[in-house]
């Protein structure tokens, strides 16, 4: 049964290229395994961006070829271009996702790319991923990075991110995403923008969001979202690479909270809480210097919760 | 002009009574007066329990004295029963707030008393206020607590909630409040819940909400609470009394956080953001060695963000 809202499991990409220790290549398989056995069907597994950029994530080819083997997991990867394209689909990803900043400014100084250069890269991987065969065709979407302000730029204007989500779509992306790089969005802002970017690429093309949690707002936000129908949610698991300088500033929303919320409303993850709680153990051992977010954790689950698991056992035994 | 939602600020109630150091009458009064002085229009300066029980609070009646010296501010006090109320009016509180746990067991827990004897303090109560000279009633609230779930009882019973709520209005206050002291709210079951109370009490008999962050939803069930037309929200400066053991895991909502989710919102407060920010200096110099919690103060307001006060100068200069 596909879930209501599925949680997409970012942290071993985004959460891992943040931070200054590199987790060991046999502890990343086990927490991907880990969390995939609690009931999370998508993880970001890394990044084909060159090893000397980011150190962390230079086995990613290795652990998409690991993840391909758990069965029912979406493996996604970020790629900065075509030859990151090349290298996904060559071990075998199922998603990939190319960042557009929508700051140009960002983008130059992020990926050393124009919006030009960055629409033109969207076009050859399009046509790259096009030309797979039937069957082994990886969903390809096009993330519009600081859609809700940038750190250098401030607020972008709404008509230069409308234009660049179509050309993502022109270009040949399955669709769009949004993203709050620098946590600037709030409640409004996130139904604002999913209103007019849907309004210019059509309701399908736009399913998913990355929140930051950087001013506590994430889920707030995710709320914000779910209220405009989108089904797809980012998030870290123990909000891992938050901002060390900034205790509880986590860039990433933390995995768990985020579940704990979509099953407390009573929507569908397919996720079973107790046992993803349990992951933490993994990073935790392997990272001991390493923050762990969330609230959830700590707190423990309410008296008289029933977990999303339980919930549907029971409506297989009735 | 009025501020369309009313930050009622109650870290010197609900903050202080969490933790074990006493912050001297000085600088509470400090606290109010600059807290005030940016623009927060209600705070909880404190409760009328027994000294013994609250060393913390025993200071309450003078600085309920101070705190009616500030201009445009609205005292609250929390009351236990009719002689924290005597105590309340004397010192001229604005506003009493009596907690009535829906939970039985925690009523009698907390305040050693079954729901019948609290209504009871509700009704006398209710008449000393009426029994005050026109213009010098305080505001008399019943705070429905517990009402998200009891970590004793776990869920509690609708009926049963919604019998307490008409008990109070009958027994004379001029409204009831919802109190998620355990923080087990969640959007939905705040939307249902106002839904619920709404409907056995009518519309303008519940206007404001006191959550908890927990589980980090503290923010995520304001927006919910906003959706169904609240318009007092209850938060703690700093989030101070946060919970020691759980780091982050604060029991109130961070001040700061809310009040930039509502201005990021284009919601009026009437409180100047960056100003308030500086308050936490006040409190971090006394309580060195208190957590003080909250995103925003820590990741900075965004770039291009224009705080309400300098909306209000430009609509004013055009």
């Amino acid at each position: 049964m596909a879930p209501e809202i599925l949680v997409s499991e970012v942290g071993p990409r985004d959460g891992l290229q943040s931070i200054k220790n590199i987790l060991p290549t046999d502890v990343k398989k086990a927490w991907i395994a880990a969390e995939a056995a609690a009931g999370v069907r998508e993880i970001e597994v890394g990044s084909f961006v060159p090893a000397k950029l980011l150190p962390q994530l230079a086995d990613t080819a290795e652990i998409v070829t690991f993840a391909k083997t758990v069965p029912g997991l979406t493996v996604a990867v970020l790629v900065p271009n075509l030859r990151g394209a090349e290298a996904a689909i060559a071990a075998g990803a199922d998603k990939l996702t190319l960042p557009l900043s929508v700051s140009e400014t960002h983008s130059l100084a992020n990926l050393r790319r124009t919006h030009e250069q960055v629409i033109d890269e969207a076009r050859a991987i399009a046509e790259l991923v096009a030309s797979q065969p039937e069957g082994r065709r990886p969903h390809f979407e096009g993330s519009l990075s600081t859609v809700f302000g940038c750190t250098l730029e401030g607020t972008i204007p709404l008509a230069q991110i409308l234009r660049l989500a179509e050309a993502l779509m022109t270009a040949g992306c399955d669709e769009v995403g949004l993203s709050d790089t620098t946590g600037y969005a709030d409640p409004k802002a996130v139904k604002d923008m999913i209103r007019a970017v849907r309004g210019a690429v059509g309701d399908a093309s736009l399913t998913g969001i990355h929140l930051h949690n950087t001013r506590g707002l994430g889920l707030a936000n995710v709320l914000a979202a779910l209220d405009m129908g989108l089904t797809t949610v980012d998030a870290s698991l123990g909000g891992i690479g938050g901002c060390p300088f900034a205790p509880g500033a986590s860039g990433n929303i933390v995995t768990e909270d985020l579940v704990f919320m979509l099953q407390a409303m009573g929507l569908k993850t397919g996720i079973d809480l107790p046992r993803l709680l349990e992951v933490r153990k993994i990073i935790a051992g392997a990272l001991p210097d390493e923050p762990l977010y969330g609230f959830t954790p700590d707190a423990g689950l309410p008296l008289g919760f029933v977990p999303e698991t339980q919930t549907r056992s029971m409506e297989a035994a009735a």
